[in-house]
């Protein structure tokens, strides 16, 4: 049983993981936070101190790392003797985290694709450029690195994998939707640090069509679903990790990714990437001041994290899944609805860090127990779903799913 | 005759106003220009040599000066021997240029209301704030000084007096409505620098109805007006300078500004001063780096004089003005159409600022020849404004009148 847990980061994610780890820490053993900035770490292991979180008696402590020097990573692991690593740091660590996870043996997880700083939206294969490469390595080694463990990648991976193994002969289509119907009540916000947002729609939408990578711009194709609790919500198809994983794992023509964007939204980010000020580019100003405007957007923009506490409303996220059920068609959507306030409530972050902080502590309790602990790197779609949705029904993320029998709780 | 004329600025305007001053030297005499940047003058200088627009050999120089400087203003109007002085320059200069001439006897000319640097926005009374507390010194001095004598503030102040004295027995209502039906064919960009710009819409909108200043917000009041040549166009209420000498000088209960916006226009000024990107005040990054919103917007914006050559389309001003006349109701519109080619064309700049250059050049001449010469402080609307229309048809800016009789030019 792998024992002591290491977050890597500080973020609002980070915050999730470390209250769930707490909540959890009878399996999971002695929890250690580490991130460039102690003093953020420490603020985390002050919040769950607040929320009396900790089940047991146990040890919680915050570290100063700085996760791209990986011996520095290595020797704060066999210093803590951490078993399982979590890493919700910046998507530019991956690589060394990883790398330190194989030279301690150390399981490693992580919620994103590796990118490097100074490219914006990488083309696909996406695993493939970085990860992947790592893929013998972990086997050779028996070390356990279970990669894109949130809900998106993560969650989503899961329901694709119980759609195919369960409820279809054929799947020809695997559609993922992710709807945020919250309101943060400003004019303007992003839910995350607005630099990697806003990143994420400036490049090239790829999707998986007919087995093969197509391109588009953002923006360019949209749907309107009609979703349960949220209602009639329009998503745009945008390039997301898990389309590559799925695209190779699972024997499926069609794979989607969509995400909600309110019209408000998408004019103030065209307004802005037009006039270009999202651009990395420095400008000079009259003044001879040189200044990169997607830093300045940043600086009048709300920090994130300052939204949750006035955070209303909910997440809607989940797979539509299309395909033939003894030699007829079907329709499936298997999703979870997340309630920011009550997020909030419970461990300080808003629900879209909720939603991404659960699922790897979910992961990583399975690892613990040895149901996860696989010696290999792996996708979460690899993996047997079941326990991974039983345990996150009962740790704050249930599974329902809506077809032609109606709309329940999904639990095996 | 006063001879000589300095012009201080050296903007889009300025150019126009040296072009147009060189097209009347034989009038108007030596021609200066003064700028803090002198290479900025230069190259007026070096376009009007290019055009060929002196119309009879004469001096053409161009000169530095810091024209918050009295002492050095002075200085070069004696130098120069400049008995007339258009200031084209920023506003934040006019009450020291305006103190230069009045210490050395040269007539005063300016196109916008004085403003001071750390004020957005002055609230009426304008004039009073400022100019018009040296409205006693000039009388004494003997100083011609007119105040607002470009477009708007200035020619439709000149319709303003003519509709009153010429085609009604009482006036109601004067809507001075200011047109850019234009296209530059970028996303997005100002017309003259975007700093001076975006104030004049960041604050209250005044208005004077039932003879009373009335509050509003920018873009909360709107009209359509079916106009000749650019057709149907919207319009918002602005404050404007003009509405505040006119409510002084005429006996008209109800004046009002309105300045067309395009919804895109209205758009991209709202996204940025909702997100707090025209602010002044300066925000700091990340990083660290104290930084002034607006002027990294000015910095990401084309250069206003980078959209002359390719401008296309015409302008529309003019004064829609009610009242009665021989006990019935009465509409004229009084107004001129441009053209941002032709003016190009003719002098390298747009239409807006021609417009707003041609008509000092315009009053300076009427100064030239005495008619104007009024050895006193005076708004537009003071002078008599016919041999100013008649100026005006032959020197690029027709006027035309519409009523119950048709559209057509109009002279005297």
């Amino acid at each position: 049983m792998k024992k002591n847990v290491l977050i890597v980061g500080a973020g609002g994610v980070a915050q999730v993981v470390a209250h769930k780890c707490a909540q959890h820490n009878d399996i999971l053993g002695n929890i250690h936070i580490a991130s460039r900035t102690v003093e953020k770490c420490q603020q985390i292991v002050d919040s769950v101190q607040e929320k009396g979180s900790l089940k047991v008696a146990g040890e919680l402590q915050a570290h100063a790392l700085d996760a791209l020097d990986i011996a520095a990573t290595k020797a704060l692991i066999e210093q803590t003797q951490s078993r399982i690593v979590i890493n919700v740091g910046s998507a530019f660590i991956n690589m060394s985290v990883l790398q330190a996870c194989i030279e301690t043996g150390a399981a490693y997880m992580d919620t994103a694709i590796h990118e490097e700083p100074e490219k914006i939206c990488e083309t696909p294969p996406w695993y493939a450029n970085y990860e992947w490469k790592r893929k013998e390595l972990c086997a050779e080694k028996g070390v356990t690195a279970i990669l894109g463990a949130g809900f998106d990648p993560g969650v989503v991976n899961a329901y694709a994998a119980i759609a195919v193994n369960e409820y279809f002969d054929s799947v020809s289509d695997i559609d993922i939707i992710d709807i945020n119907a919250g309101s943060h009540g400003r004019y303007f916000a992003t839910n995350f640090d607005p630099e990697i947002n806003f990143r994420e729609f400036t490049g090239t939408v790829w999707s998986w069509q007919n087995r093969e990578w197509v391109s588009k711009s953002m923006f360019e194709v949209k749907r309107t679903d009609d979703l349960p609790v949220v209602g009639a919500q329009t998503s745009y198809m945008t390039g997301h990790d898990e389309l590559h994983s799925l695209s190779k794992n699972l024997d499926v023509p069609n794979i989607r990714f969509w995400m909600g964007f309110g019209e408000h939204y998408i004019n103030v980010f065209t307004v802005l990437k037009n006039l270009g000020l999202l651009s990395e580019q420095p400008v000079t100003t009259a003044e001879g001041l040189e200044v990169v405007p997607l830093k300045v957007v940043k600086a009048v923009l709300p920090d994130p994290s300052s939204l949750a506490p006035t955070y209303s409303g909910k997440t809607c996220i989940g797979d539509v899944v299309k395909g033939k059920k003894d030699g007829k068609d079907k329709e499936v959507f298997i999703y979870n609805v997340a309630d920011h306030a009550e997020a909030y409530a419970e461990v300080g972050s808003q629900g879209i860090s909720y939603t991404a902080g659960v699922p790897p502590v979910a992961a990583a309790l399975l690892i613990a127990t040895g149901e996860w602990d696989v010696n290999k790197m792996v996708n979460i779609e690899e993996l047997d779903p079941k326990p991974f949705i039983n345990l996150l029904n009962d740790m704050g993320l249930p599974t329902r799913i809506r077809d032609e029998q109606g709309d329940r709780a999904l639990s095996f």
